[in-house]
């Protein structure tokens, strides 16, 4: 093949995705500065946090000021995931600009995830987005569980895609379609792109985010890539999982990705080596990366 | 670089070291299929099965009669885990040819995981590597936490290495050294593969064993075979897990292992896609992938 590859966007998600499961002791400081070096890497999007109830995830209580004193660089985006209106005037007050709104694929999902139906969940949305259109913000969906839930079982691409089809109604600028379970295959993949081909969504639009519970994401990756996906979400380290999704492990590694599109000569503007240390960085920061994390 | 890159051995552990952790019920026909589909892929080592107390790893009960069963294919080599006495007069009685007992570089983890020291340990190994060796049996020695430890911290290379010469000693041919708790670093690989150019150790018989809890472990392997090392463990759809090693995640897939020696040209001899194959054929024969595994 002639010239260079399509370039592809990688958005960092393990500052929000991984650190909110990570049951170690992360102090403010250790995430400001994963977040900086994470910038510094040259990634062109990091999920820096989320403005969930602080009693809910302890973890991320610290977002207000994590997003008040990161370094941003320029032409970078900072979303946060915003589950609700009271989360919504704290990124605000945060200086936040960007934000990530989460539902489900799957009724069950939904349930357990964030005790709501789907409908509900956009009901909730609504006046949401209407102030953060309003406050000319970037909008990202996520949809749960859009391959496998792990209580009502395989998902119907069309159930997914209908899901993503009414966050861009609602205005999102980008939905991440989610492997939570991380069970997903490249006939998965093919099915989920061919239902979306179906309609009128730009594939531009459309973010693949996958957790590597079975050792296939970055399989599924350059599948999607070959499909015509060119937005992928990963952790540094392959932090996160989900507690509503039992036995599912973190994301993929942005580090993984990275190695991936490198050996096939894609272009991802990131600078692996600076990955690699924001991780060690971030184990050295933390409560010892060897006490059991559950 | 011309010519052909140095060609490397992945001993697929699956079977073995993944479904013994696997706590969904896995029929006899369906272990015997996959053990038989990844002999048809090429791999050129497949650790079949455990002969452990069946009381304490029911999973594996049936290793007697999945040893018997299989089809195995010339050139192909099937190791078992044996634990103790008891486990190889079962393995002889099965035709077994090929054995591998374990032991761990800390006194904590021992303890945790065969609850002994390591001293008994290799006096328990001591009689069953005599009729092992008499009978022309083919042995490899796992040392496992040799990185990092869940109970005692991170393990000084020296301390590994050390019991890694003693499983040599023994008369192991083989010895894998294991990241158990999926916390290895390059750095960490460099410090282990330095320790082992102190001794006399040939670097053809080491083979090095990585869990990807933190999305590091193909990093990890590929500066190992930058390094000299030339045999790796892998699990087809990254399965396993140690219940002794709380949050760490399973093998590195042998997918994984496979795209990153094609991407760089090192020949494995083995067929990517019947490997992707085998594992389909796996969770369509086992119970739901998608139910909860722990």
């Amino acid at each position: 093949m002639a010239g260079l590859l399509s370039h592809v966007s990688i958005v960092e998600v393990g500052p929000r995705d991984g650190l909110q499961n990570d049951l170690r002791s992360i102090p403010t400081e250790t995430k400001i500065a994963l977040i900086d070096a994470l910038s510094e890497a040259g990634l062109p999007v990091i999920e820096a946090t989320s403005f969930v109830n602080p009693k809910a995830v302890p973890q991320l209580a610290d977002a207000d000021e994590v997003m008040k004193r990161i370094r941003r660089r320029p032409g970078v985006r900072y979303p946060v995931l915003i589950p609700n209106q009271r989360g919504l005037d704290r990124a605000i007050v945060s200086g936040v600009d960007a934000i990530a709104l989460f539902t489900s694929a799957t009724e069950a999902f939904c349930q357990a995830n964030i005790r709501c139906s789907i409908d509900e969940s956009f009901e909730r949305f609504a006046p949401v987005v209407e102030q953060a259109l309003a406050a000319k913000m970037w909008l990202r969906g996520y949809v749960s569980v859009a391959f496998d839930c792990p209580y009502s079982g395989p998902v119907a691409p069309e159930a997914a895609i209908h899901v993503t089809e009414r966050l861009f109604e609602l205005g999102c600028h980008e939905v991440s379609i989610a492997d939570t379970l991380g069970t997903a295959t490249q006939t998965g993949v093919e099915h989920v792109v061919d239902a979306l081909r179906s309609t009128g969504i730009s594939l531009d639009q459309i973010a693949l985010h996958l957790h590597d519970t079975y050792g296939q994401a970055v399989a599924n990756v350059e599948r999607a890539y070959d499909l015509g996906i060119r937005i992928f979400d990963s952790a540094v380290g392959s932090l996160g999982g989900c507690p509503f999704a039992p036995g599912s492990s973190g994301n993929v590694s942005t580090e993984s990705l990275l190695r991936a599109f490198e050996a096939r000569g894609i272009p991802t503007g990131v600078d692996l080596p600076a990955v690699e240390r924001a991780f060690t960085m971030l184990q050295a920061g933390s409560a010892s990366a060897n006490e059991p994390r559950t």
